[in-house]
């Protein structure tokens, strides 16, 4: 089976996709433009149905799955927003969701995903041993597992926000993508290089884990130690496997951005924009804001806001601070 | 000269203002309707152009006046969001924008007034003493007033948003509107009820200045004492004099709100719906969980939000409460 999607793969997730999410819109942010040195046009994923982009990929590869193969359930791990998209596709299937979530989950998004009907493992433990329980319980119960970023169907469904970007904004020349697992960056790289080569595509990390970075560095997927970095959703310590050779094929430039400025991106689009998107999702605001990405005055500069799914308390926290 | 707006000037403004302003989506708050009771759909003005409605109205009306009679300059006093508007109005068509302001304005209005071009007076003294100090000042400057909302251009802009609700969701049943000095909402309210009568308006007002539901009652203009509710975008003691008898012609209910649910409504939207609302557009939902609304399941309500122009401070005041 191939490990990676095309673009045809991406197109047929599209029409799959089509009845069962929202086609986001393209908001532009005038009033964070001086700051930003460029025009800045947002692909708002906040405003996605629950919350984050995920449930394009999950709902993909649900959907794609038999009746059978689902039968007893669908199983996962996710820092959070993976968990609301699968448990949303599942109920929507009528099947049962089961998540294994850190227990540094944010409670809005343990919430979310048991107020989907999902039932909620969780546990204390690094990624590859929470994994390792996933497959473990899977197998014991006969449930599909689907990756988070791994699977190539998934990555088909993220990148459907790729295809949707080239529709509504047709002379965008460049585009910001936050990297976590990989998988949003590979299928929206893949849906824009496999259409519009020109389109200059850029990732965005946390400066505390800087894993992207290294491994373009050492030419080699780097492991790094977790750093505890404000960007919950992208808390990370390996590239994806699968999405790693994608974002070394299709992935023009890779930006570190420190956490200070997450934070004045998650103010800026407060402030600016009107939208509340939780520090993962503004990581590409704050690359703009740090100088970091090389821009001119009349770009056209598309950032992909992932999720707004962060606990309200702590989003108080963020907007009380004194500029 | 005509005091309303008819259907025909609203589609002359929507054609007049289609080159300048957003076409805000319409989007779904499935996480609310439990709640609500009814099928939620929400129409952000927050995300449009200024982050308010009122560029609508303010845009219009300065473009349908001759340039000889904007020559000198365009003035109005505003809560804030007018202000704004105008002052974008007056920036995008090159001539001097002066706005008088209350000096309880929040901090975010006046600022982002100012970063627009516009000079900003601020002004200790009852809306009545503010409107006399503007056209004195417009006299002695041959400056062109634009009232925020006692003008049937003005009135028309906003109108503009009741065609866009009917034009994409096309079996809505219920539009539910903010009302301060009624421009918004004679606007709408005449734009749905001469195209499709069967959609009931409702218009929602501050419990703490129950100006509109005293009129009714009472069959005239009432003036009640200002309160100082939340929501500043509607702190106003007495209906507008042309708005009145429209919205006793077309606004089938008016329900009180009291902040504390002001407050709920800002907090829902922002947890459940990941938008910015100021305390003035909250005033809808909050109508809808207060439960004083009477709705059925399957009911598609629209609601306006006018806006999301308030200090993050203020809003992180708002999201830090203890539920």
């Amino acid at each position: 089976m191939r490990n990676y999607p095309t673009i045809e793969d991406i197109r047929e997730a599209q029409a799959r996709l089509k009845p069962h999410i929202r086609h986001t819109p393209i908001l532009r942010a005038e009033k964070i433009e001086p700051a930003a040195g460029c025009q800045v046009y947002l692909k708002p994923e906040t405003l996605q149905i629950t919350g984050a982009f995920k449930i394009r990929g999950a709902l993909n590869k649900a959907l794609s799955l038999s009746r059978e193969e689902i039968a007893n359930g669908i199983i996962a791990t996710s820092s959070g927003n993976h968990a609301q998209g699968l448990a949303y596709a599942a109920r929507m299937l009528d099947v049962k969701a089961i998540l294994v979530l850190p227990v540094t989950t944010p409670k809005i998004k343990i919430a979310n995903t048991k107020a989907l009907g999902a039932e909620v493992v969780l546990f204390d433990g690094d990624t590859a041993a929470r994994w390792k329980k996933v497959y473990e319980i899977a197998k014991e119960n006969h449930y599909a597992v689907i990756h988070a970023f791994e699977d190539p169907l998934v990555m088909a469904g993220q990148g459907t926000i790729g295809c949707e970007i080239l529709e509504d904004l047709k002379d965008v020349d460049t585009v910001i993508i936050p990297m976590g697992g990989g998988g949003l960056i590979s299928g929206i790289a893949t849906a824009i290089k496999e259409t519009k080569p020109s389109v200059r595509v850029i990732g965005a990390e946390p400066a505390l884990t800087p894993k992207y970075y290294h491994s373009r560095i050492n030419k080699e997927r780097t492991s790094l130690p977790l750093e505890n970095t404000i960007a919950d959703g992208l808390r990370i310590s390996v590239p994806g496997q699968n999405p790693y050779p994608i974002i070394e094929k299709y992935v023009d430039e890779i930006v570190l951005v420190d956490d200070a400025h997450i934070i004045a991106g998650m103010r800026a689009l407060a402030k600016d924009a009107k939208l509340i998107a939780e520090p993962a999702a503004s990581i590409g605001i704050g690359a703009l804001l740090a100088g970091t990405i090389k821009v001119k005055p009349d770009e056209k500069v598309c950032v992909v806001l992932t999720g707004g799914n962060w606990d309200l308390c702590d989003l108080a926290d963020v907007y009380k601070l004194i500029e």
